[in-house]
């Protein structure tokens, strides 16, 4: 176990989860001396700063130079071999939530960079892609983490990977896997007293920064069926696509192609009694309604929408926007292991990154 | 990140953890032929198996070869030396609860060994040893992992060094560490109904096997004290043993010293009346008695007791001989990071044992 003297960092992303990862990585330099973490590139998408002799760009002052920076943002080849004309050894953050920069990962990893990212759309984009990276990361030597695709910072691939690995059979995955639905599904029908109106709750949810700018692009369960395309893929199911199973979209057909995500909010409440009616049929069985992921391993069913749940059950009883993952083992019998908290949020999503990062330094050599 | 050819096992303890993780390590060399996993060393506390030439002892007979096996076991730094004399990197996996055996693991870390292990006594032991075996460690890059310490295969030391080394501030461990203790409280407590006599439930435990030889040995505390005291370090408090906080036992002070497990259970009706007092105390403020372990990181205070909590409290809810740990960090806010599952057992147990030996795979060159 040879040491290694310094790693080259190269960030792609400088938003939310881009900012806290930087702070991060900030304060992790200054407690572990060795290997040096020197940041050699980072870049949003119209700017970029790197230097030809890849002196490290200040980790505090990342984000400002960037803002007076001119240079554009590397093509994912030439970034490549930027990254290998230093002999030291290199690691990819992506902090994106780009097609364009996930599709480069076979890139990077064949040509010996690692890569670390939150970023789902390469995990969960086609089954192609998929077997290109981590054929390419087995070829290469070079690593590929993404723990925060799947949960933010809760261990949830880690823990998935180590069940497979260890050799447990895996029989279903289920559980609640968007912050926002979590959050919505927790006030419109809470376990105890009544909750609000179904519009009235999602209007809420904008309001307090829950959900995307268009909340449509929560509702329609794709971000859920993205999380569950890359655990049913750890499982060892060929999942081709996140639309290649059933997901239930909370959208009424009628709002689908309404111009806005303003128009959608003020047309809502019209729709109320749909949700109302599902709510109330929950109730009349002494359940509560959620709005769950489930892969059944054995018969290869994946799927994604509303389901009755015990008020007892934890599913039923999460609080705030917090997830919940529950295995279902042969080792585990009977009681799942279960992994709960928040699945949402800059620093949390950093968290994984950064641990990512950690990994692949310890495995590096 | 060169490619190890061969990687020699060394496993000491061939009992009920001993056995899965024989069973667990042979799948494992079936799917992954590289690098090449050979066992060549195996004892149990009375006997030994090794080969001069480090030829691979078949995992499939092991156990079979042990029961016919004349050798004794090598000391410690004759199984250094050994292992020193091959030129391929040495793990041992001590899978006793051998003070012996972990005083030992300062030396073998220093000779450039790793060590997994389920062993709670090296890291709840004094505090001296703990440094001792990570100085050893850091020293020489030999790795250390010891995930199944505390609540077996679940997610929990991994978790929390993540938490840490990423820079998060915990400020807060709770749960119910012990599934002996969690199946006692959630039969003689329900969230619903009335449960049993204490006596009964301590019984009734001690004939489905859950708890130990003398079920004294789990009502004391000290199996959990040791989790604590793990748990406490890595979150960077200098606990200097499992018996330096506030330790609650369930033995009441007259049957402390009876002579056998068999005559403690039939002491123990006489009893009954005060647990019976501290659970109806529980109820009449709605709540239920659990046996938990706490640590605040801010004012250093470790405690090990009983405590009561609202019947909808996640540690009320629990299932079975279930554990539960409850993060509460600076990023995770009011909402504590959960882990939950099966927390002691053979195949869980090993299965944090094999989870480590990947683990150390993964970071040899």
């Amino acid at each position: 176990m040879a040491s290694v003297r310094q790693v080259n960092i190269a960030i792609i992303g400088a938003g939310g989860v881009g900012k806290c990862f930087l702070s991060q990585l900030e304060q992790l330099a200054k407690r572990r001396p060795e290997p040096k973490l020197a940041l050699v590139y980072i870049s949003t998408s119209k700017k970029a700063i790197y230097n030809k002799d890849y002196a490290s760009i200040g980790l505090d002052s990342a984000i400002a130079s960037l803002a007076s920076a001119s240079e554009a943002p590397l093509a994912p080849s030439a970034l490549a071999d930027y990254l290998n004309g230093s002999s030291s050894k290199a690691i990819i953050v992506d902090n994106t939530s780009s097609q364009d920069v996930a599709d480069a990962y076979p890139l990077f990893l064949s040509r010996g960079i690692s890569v670390v990212t939150p970023n789902k759309k390469a995990f969960s984009g086609s089954y192609k892609l998929w077997q290109d990276i981590f054929q390419a990361s087995a070829k290469s030597g070079a690593r590929v983490f993404h723990e925060s695709s799947v949960g933010a910072g809760l261990p949830v691939i880690s823990t998935l990977k180590d069940l497979v690995e260890t050799g447990d059979e895996v029989t279903k995955i289920e559980g609640v896997f968007s912050g926002t639905m979590s959050f919505l599904f927790n006030s419109f029908a809470p376990t105890s007293g009544s909750g609000g109106k179904w519009s009235a709750e999602v209007k809420k949810a904008k309001e307090l920064g829950y959900t995307e700018p268009d909340p449509r692009d929560d509702l329609n369960g794709l971000d859920v069926a993205r999380k569950l395309t890359i655990l049913a893929r750890l499982a060892g199911l060929e999942v081709e696509s996140p639309t290649s199973f059933p997901v239930q979209s909370l959208i009424p057909k009628e709002l689908e192609s309404v111009a806005s995500g303003d128009e959608f909010l003020e047309k809502l409440p019209a729709f109320d009694a749909q949700m109302e009616e599902t709510k109330a049929g929950a109730e009349k069985e002494g359940k509560v309604v959620r709005f769950v992921g489930s892969i059944d391993v054995a018969s290869k069913q994946v799927k994604v929408g509303l389901e009755k749940f015990d008020r007892s059950h934890p599913i039923a009883a999460l609080k705030g926007s917090d997830n919940i993952i529950s295995f279902y083992t042969k080792r585990y019998g009977s009681n799942p292991l279960i992994i709960q908290g928040a699945g949402a949020g800059g620093e949390v999503t950093a968290m994984g990154v950064t641990s990512d990062l950690l990994k692949v330094l310890s495995q590096l050599s």
